[in-house]
């Protein structure tokens, strides 16, 4: 299988009213889905900020985890949070994975109320089964993705539905489900 | 389908170095697999801590999003958060299912570590399909349930395995995704 990196998007997201906001970086953010994807196998997790500052306290974390008292305190932790990269947008992600593996990845976007040119979990299986290039998925945080960043994705993954109509999954636990569901080992063996 | 409520346990449960420990509930794990549960139609979802007044603390916590600026703030936030009940102990969860339901609920118990006795989450699909008990399924915080109390448990769930051996994953996403295995529509919708 090709290479498969997770990106969480600070900007451009909506608020609950539906305005274009960044939203900050939070801890559990980091963590959660850094632990997900370690479980899981993923070869890197961007966090996607245009905000100086906040990737200023994000490398700071990530240094207290990788070398300071956090490596220390928590092994497991460390090595889950050792594979977090901050960049400041989408194209400074492209641009690591191609200087990664050489090639420029395939992007799918996530939502909680995408419903138009979506595919399954089970077909993006199968696409990430015969993919020879990266593949780079994407989660909005705040309200979800914005419209033209989410047109702009390669493919766009159908919305994880329940027995309610609307999901009402935080960005971690979407994550760690989408996560399951690509790269886990099927039903068959769970 | 019986009814299915969950339960994130706070006592007893171990610390990073096997001792018997009371963690701190924290506003994320009430949040996030409230949200969780909603999305799956789970009927309760109950904190455990022995604790007097952590107890109050997240029955002020619920107050605020169900009555307080929380409802006018977020609804759907406030649909989720709703239906969390805090209890003292395993016996009182069991008691309180018990009037809702007219009979003691089955026990599944879960962690990242067991091994034996375990069945897989298909198996348990099946079991939930055919059971005319409800069923209570129990997640432990910090480095998991205690062993005699694991081993008072009706059943346990097979642990997740990403592609790692060990899984790494915060206790909010491992209920997620058992959610989702045990309650999702199966692999051919999704």
């Amino acid at each position: 299988m090709s290479k498969f990196y997770v990106a969480l998007v600070h900007y451009p997201v909506y608020d609950k009213n539906g305005k274009i906001v960044t939203t900050a970086v939070t801890n559990v953010d980091v963590h959660d889905i850094a632990r997900s994807s370690v479980t899981y196998g993923v070869d890197g997790y961007f966090l996607v900020t245009p905000v100086e500052q906040q990737r200023a306290l994000v490398t700071e974390l990530l240094e207290h985890w990788k070398d300071g008292p956090g490596a220390t305190y928590n092994k497991r932790r460390s090595q889950a949070i050792s594979f977090v990269r901050v960049v400041a947008d989408l194209s400074e992600a492209m641009r690591v994975v191609e200087s990664e593996t050489g090639q420029r990845p395939i992007t799918v976007g996530t939502g909680a109320s995408l419903d138009e040119r979506t595919v399954t979990h089970q077909k993006m299986r199968e696409i990430l089964a015969e993919a020879s290039s990266p593949v780079l998925l994407l989660f909005g945080t705040g309200w979800g993705l914005e419209k033209r960043f989410v047109d702009s994705m390669d493919y766009l993954l159908k919305p994880i539905r329940g027995k309610v109509t609307y999901n009402h999954l935080s960005v971690r636990s979407a994550a760690a489900i989408m996560l399951d569901r690509l790269l886990g080992r099927g039903l068959d063996d769970i």
